[in-house]
């Protein structure tokens, strides 16, 4: 038997009709990316953003065509967001990060039939263009006389929307219906586009605004450092609406001094961002002797959380730091690090601890952690296994198929499960910690080792710059680990030094069976150590004999 | 096109799946029926909830059917409700406090087949039962040694649940399965049941436990004084294990005394009920000069916050009052009192003034007001208009369309919206305010007016001790205005006394064209006056031709 409740669809038109019913007076403010900052509203917003949606009518564009955009975080980017999204076409968030090569792959993947962009990044999308199948229209976020000089065909946005109608229909189509579009960018294979449900984005943000995760209200004032481009800026600009919160945008300047600056001036309570742009906040407040008036909590994620990072904002500036972990496949959000009642209780350094774990799971989100057979690992805290995620908000399949783990471009576990390709612990309170990549792990004798586990202690070794553990061909362990070395600039430590350093720090059969020293271990473009680069580095690595 | 992220139906099972995962040892604590405090936990109510689905499945209970209790906020009635909803049965909570020839006919119309409930409610259940139709099994909440006698085949409980398997799967179904039943009595017609889905349930939760509603977490102890019959507590029995928080259930002692006792010893943080119970609880305070050690933030709704009663709570006790406002056809919230940016920063009085208005709306819910045209009315805090609302908890039809307004059963106004059937008001920053029932406006030649606003105003003249104002017919107008009044013992307030102090109050042409004075104003089962009779009893009255 059916319930008799109305037919409402889950569609994030909703949000931003909500935000103008209820709050459409509430300030978004802008750090321009053409200079000076800006002040909007929720009501001009939503009024623009169906401006948007005729003008992008008017350009052709089509329930479920991609329009996409290179852009920071900006009103504009906000109401070009609405406007696509409201009529159902598909808001390709493109990260300029990429080299254009990506982004021209990834654009020509996605089909994008328009682009809008930020004016920072002509030089970008004159490099790109050329190389495009299907983008018809550029226009660049600003108006006529901001609008650069260029080969191409560009429209200045306010030209874009001018003389269009604020009255649009918006939703109408199922909950189910494609609404935002998001490639992850592994260090194997092709980009992969996530592609995100209308469903799925409303009921994200209802459960990544919950109270023990961003936990915003009317009364706060949000600035989503992290841009729209990665992962929807973690569904801030989703959630500021919903709630009526105050929304700084900071546009293209992300610097310590540009970020503290709106902080202060629009008295910010909450901001989220990933570690780095943290790094260069505190460095600023260090320098000039600062204070952080108004800001109660931030979220970090993207990475794990520097230690020093959690210390500084929590023990020397009392804002609460909320670590969240998640995937661009996810929604982003899938834990926080929240404390519980039973490690609210517990002294300073097992709350920093637990702070430093990944997190709890969101409500929509289902954990579990299993061995290479699927039976699942036991919740200890110790026993660690692959970590399978399931959700209204996690990805089934991507974009085309591209880059998927089956047959039928599906990347579902069993029971309907998405493998996140990390190795994780989860302890009994629920708190999980990732351990390594699935991929990294190295599996010695049927059991597991983790090779972050190793690099971390190794990493504190004497005259050790970095460190790198890989599992190398065994004869009869399958793989054993390798250790290997980076020496800082004039450093010469032994084999004997490093292994003896490890010694009583992990388990014996942890142990790595070599040390091999490097001038230099390889990067990858998200900053991590390229282990596939090692790999391939040491593919015939010969272990001595003596480690059995 | 469609988006590709998992389907993964929003089902209330998930959300105690939630709290088993996630908090298993965070305890429920009731004041049982049976007289001792009792705690569990969300692991073991999860565990008892799946044996009760194998008990249900075992009596014969189909996915659709109803399962009736009779019962207060304990932990046991806790595992029926996930037992019989996880399942895809659908829980029907009967009001106790009805008459039992009401609560026969409404048993009867949901063809309960089981009913479950506390044994001080034996002595409804014995007048009730041979009057049921449907109802196979009798289970009391409570053990063989407390079982009590009766002609009826009673099951105790925890017989009734002992030796199933705690291993049942829930779940499976469509999201926009019932899951929930509620009659709603008005003062006309048959009561009327509203069928609550899974998805209107959890998306409900969400809203109703957002940062400026209800903003519960895992460090938050609940106390859900409101009966989960009354419109499921006011969302809280999905609320707490959604959010990990700890749950008190107060079992049948709602007087000042035993809810002070829970709020002091359990360290309860947040806690909802109707105004009722707040009168008895401060009073209670006062009488024993008791402070609250440990509560943050109570809910008041069901019926509007008196102002002692807000005061006494913010200024007196340091508790924050969220005044929530709803109907058991929005399962139950709609509107939510928490000052906004713009009312925080306003003197004291103004909000006080804001906090007592209904409220501004949450998200999934909109509001709008219209006049018998379907036109819309300003937002301007004072134009009124019948309140029309819209969102997915809300109900679109009542269950075999009982009491429903249209020939097809439906209680759809235009565009979807469901007529509350009040007539309120809705200002600049959203906040409604009921003004009146809408069949108890006056229209008078085209114009509304309001009854209660009248009233209010009326009950403080001198020797008033109650006011009622209906239309009565007229000639020219249509109706005009009667005020009725009940005098205060011994008191003898005279026509012009009475319209004279309403002078300068009100609007010239609102001035009620007579007084009737009467020995005892009808009030009805709900507390409220009962217009229903006095328009019945003043149906032929003339007024005076001076009245125009």
């Amino acid at each position: 038997m059916l319930g008799l409740m109305q037919n409402w669809p889950l569609t994030v038109d909703k949000i931003l009709d909500h935000a103008n019913a209820c709050f459409p007076q509430r300030e978004v403010v802008t750090r321009s990316v053409d200079g000076p900052i800006t002040r909007s509203t929720y009501g001009a917003i939503w009024r623009r953003a169906k401006q948007v949606t005729n003008a992008l009518r008017a350009a052709d564009i089509a329930p479920g065509d991609r329009v996409a955009t290179l852009a920071w975080n900006t009103d504009k980017h906000l109401e070009a967001w609405y406007g696509a999204m409201g009529m159902g076409a598909v808001l390709h968030t493109v990260n300029p990060r990429l080299f254009p090569e990506q982004i021209a792959w990834i654009m020509n993947h996605a089909e994008d039939k328009i682009l809008l962009f930020d004016t920072t990044f002509l030089p970008i999308v004159e490099k790109v263009a050329p190389l495009l199948s299907t983008v018809k229209t550029y226009v660049a976020f600003t108006d006529r006389a901001h609008l650069p000089q260029s080969n191409l065909p560009l429209v200045a946005y306010e030209d874009f929307i001018a003389g269009h109608s604020s009255d649009a229909a918006w939703g109408g189509f199922q909950e189910d219906t494609a609404c935002g579009l998001c490639y992850t960018s592994g260090t194997t294979g092709d980009p992969k586009g996530v592609l995100y449900s209308h469903r799925a984005n409303v009921i994200h943000a209802m459960a990544a605004n919950s109270v023990d995760c961003f936990g915003a209200g009317a009364n706060d004032v949000v600035l989503p450092v992290v841009p729209m481009f990665h992962a929807n800026a973690w569904a801030i600009a989703f959630v500021a609406p919903m709630c009526g919160a105050k929304l700084i945008m900071p546009g293209a300047k992300l610097d310590g001094a540009s970020v503290y600056e709106l902080l202060e001036t629009e008295r910010v309570t909450f901001t989220a961002a990933v570690p780095t742009v943290w790094l260069m906040l505190l460095n600023h407040l260090r320098d000039n002797n600062l204070r952080l008036s108004t800001l109660k909590r931030v979220a970090i994620g993207g990475s794990a959380v520097p230690e020093a990072v959690l210390r500084a904002f929590e023990d020397d500036y009392g804002v609460e730091v909320i670590h969240a972990w998640g995937m661009t496949e996810m929604s982003p959000i899938g834990t926080i690090g929240k404390l519980l009642p039973e490690t609210v209780a517990a002294d300073h350094e097992t709350r920093i601890k637990t702070k430093l774990k990944q997190g709890r799971a969101l409500f929509t989100v289902e954990m579990k952690i299993v061995d290479d057979e699927g039976v699942e690992k036991p919740h200890d805290g110790k026993a660690f296994g692959r970590l399978l995620v399931r959700g209204p908000a996690v990805a089934r399949a991507y974009f085309k198929s591209a880059g998927a783990r089956n047959d039928k471009g599906e990347c579902i576990e069993s029971d309907g499960f998405f493998d996140t390709g990390d190795v994780a612990n989860i302890d009994e309170l629920g708190y999980m910690q990732i351990t390594d990549r699935a991929k990294d792990v190295i599996k010695s004798g049927g059991e597991w080792i983790s090779s972050i586990d190793i690099e971390n202690i190794a990493v504190g070794a004497e005259g050790v710059a970095c460190a790198a553990v890989i599992g190398v061909r065994h004869p009869k362990w399958d793989e054993r680990p390798l250790l290997i070395i980076e020496p800082k600039p004039g450093a010469n430590p032994t084999r004997e030094q490093l292994l003896g350093f490890l010694q009583g720090k992990i388990a014996k059969w942890w142990m790595p069976d070599d040390v091999a020293l490097v001038e230099k271990i390889p990067i990858g473009a998200t900053g991590k150590i390229n282990k596939l680069a090692l790999r391939e580095t040491f593919k015939d690595y010969q272990l001595p004999s003596t480690g059995e």
